[in-house]
């Protein structure tokens, strides 16, 4: 699969070499590669928000990707090395719960709290074992290097997944927080910032589908309806505005302005939209 | 045409996927495409910094690339998507002035400040209209996904630009600053400042072109003499040297050193340059 | 050889255009080239800081990758833009000591101080003074665009070392500090400090094959033992800990925490490590 494309989606920066290194490990195994960074910028070790970013992202790439995620503070211990095989992409990561959003849509129950998710027939995934499709010493704190990104690089190059390593039925998977209906409408949390500042909350366009949205509030403040766009804001310029973006979920942001900075607020910050009684009701 | 170069130039940044995601769009329409950053990180919704940036920086890539330049604080509101085809390139962005260093070049006459500039005929422009080219769900607040990129995709494939929208006869277009001449010299301003702090003006190197430089002045120091490089300052190390940079423009740095913090001067910030007289002036 | 991958370590950062237009310049030249980048963020004008990073670097990148290594405060000044050959890869960079590192494995015996280093038969170097392949006008402070990269692109092409310059004897050479055996043990100093804030030393593993060790030392903490993964210090998370690192040398680090600023350290500390004494010694 020569032109195969091999994204990364890790928390290694871009101010060191690491990010580099694995694109010359990747093209010193299959040269025909291309390569494109989704981040290298998911906060250090933080296997949620990595999770949250791979989420929304991967359905924008060709569902014959492959992804390579590394969020990874247990490198070198006990957790497993894994390939997940959807039917939108193939996924290479630490099994820590990074892939946690990208099995979500498949599983038919997911489990109650953090634990192990048992796979529907819809998706495989492989625990890397084969030690064949590995880069040599491998060290005990750069699996980027040495595991996860060569077998990438060998998966593109016709290698069978079973070549990589054993059949696993059962994956590790973290819960994302979930909003909540209330008698008047619904209630969410902030779960990821962006670099202007736009506070992306849990609530999906789809919960807000066929309603009147009345009021937005978070941290003491209340807005006064839903927006359409980044300007369209009551005050206009410089005035915080509640909109659903580009993720598809319930965004406060502020017109050429920084949401996150004005309102102080961050991850886990409560959000609330009540909804207009509708005639019947 | 597989092998066309895109070229990027956005405010997304690279923390979050924004950036990442158009990779996955265009790959998944052209997956021949060769990709580029210009760069993701013009300061957030800075038009005119943008505009700075790529004007003086689209001249270096092959004259058939098409570069997706994307700050658009007006997303979703009425500011027209466009293509500009110019014998240096194609352009595809919003309508607000971001293209407007690569155009001065053509117009025979800028408007007398912000406004329409009309076209002449060396360049052609088209309203991205055809929605048959956009990705759908079409957002209202990540165009450079959704609307930008995919166009692009669709141009490199070989859709005809009239395919792509309707022709238009005139873009926004946002005056540069201008430097003034004085009865002794030039003076000018800063016009953006790089990441080792150099600070750039608008005085070109051709307005210093067969004349003696004999001062230049930046808030209240006073340089003695034109550098070549950035190591002959008068003090050496640590110095402030004036000299013309690779932008083509006098700019104000520091040997080893960062001028804009030593100076706490940024963009906006005068600076002038006197002639010595010449014999028979 | 089209096809051939070009690799980028720079200080240009990725705010400015400067990275980019490096990318421009090269597919100008050669449409087929592969690009990487290493890094773009070595700290501003740190050659000795480039040196380490592209030593520890350039063996993941095949052997027949051209390297463009660019931290050059003497741009435009005497010093020799350069072309080393080595049995892993090609090297473009100006004759400062940037590739000091990368020189180091062949060198029969160091000079004993910064100084130039006489080159052996299994590499080779050139000084590129042919115009020829350049880009015109050639500006006084910004090589890489102008000189290193084109020359690259070139040498891609299939032009000869000996087509783009004079064959050199010798190159700058930058000694890099190193670790004191003491009677206990040995003595060294972090010479990197990563983006998670991991304190990489220069002991190298090798120095610590087939010895117990007993304590390491680092400003006034006492780790009691080394480490295998980053999880496993004595007090788990939150705790320093000191283990071989992905770079072959002793990092001091911190399960998912910041060693550097929990230490307040950064390059220059000392760090030591003493053996435990082995039965008959």
């Amino acid at each position: 699969m020569s032109g195969t494309l091999l994204v990364f989606t890790t928390d290694f920066g871009l101010v060191d070499s690491y990010a580099g290194v694995l694109k010359g490990v990747a093209l010193g195994i299959n040269p025909g590669l291309r390569l494109v960074d989704l981040t290298h910028q998911i906060a250090p070790q933080d296997v949620a928000q990595g999770a949250f970013v791979l989420g929304v992202s991967y359905r924008y790439f060709p569902a014959d990707a492959i992804h390579v995620a590394v969020v990874d503070p247990g490198v070198g211990t006990v957790r497993r090395p894994v390939l997940l095989r959807t039917p939108h992409g193939f996924f290479v990561a630490p099994d820590n719960g990074l892939l946690s959003r990208v099995l979500s849509p498949y599983l038919s129950s997911a489990p109650g709290g953090a634990g192990m998710a048992e796979l529907p027939p819809t998706v495989r995934a492989f625990h890397l074992t084969n030690p064949d499709y590995w880069l040599h010493p491998v060290s005990n704190t750069f699996h980027g290097r040495d595991i996860f990104t060569p077998a990438a690089a060998y998966l593109s190059l016709g290698v069978a997944p079973e070549s990589l390593g054993q059949p696993v039925g059962e994956l590790v998977w973290l819960p994302a927080p979930q909003p909540r209906w209330a008698d008047v409408g619904v209630s969410g949390e902030i779960v990821y910032c962006d670099g202007y500042g736009n506070l992306v909350s849990n609530i999906s366009a789809t919960l807000l589908e066929g309603r009147e949205v009345g009021e937005i509030r978070i941290r003491g403040r209340v807005i006064g309806r839903l927006n359409r766009t980044f300007l369209d804001a009551d005050g206009g310029q410089g005035e915080l505005a509640a909109l659903v973006g580009s993720h598809g979920y319930l965004e406060i942001a502020v017109a050429n302005g920084n949401a996150a900075a004005m309102l102080s607020a961050g991850v886990g910050e409560r959000v609330s939209v009540t909804f207009v009684a509708q005639p019947g009701q």
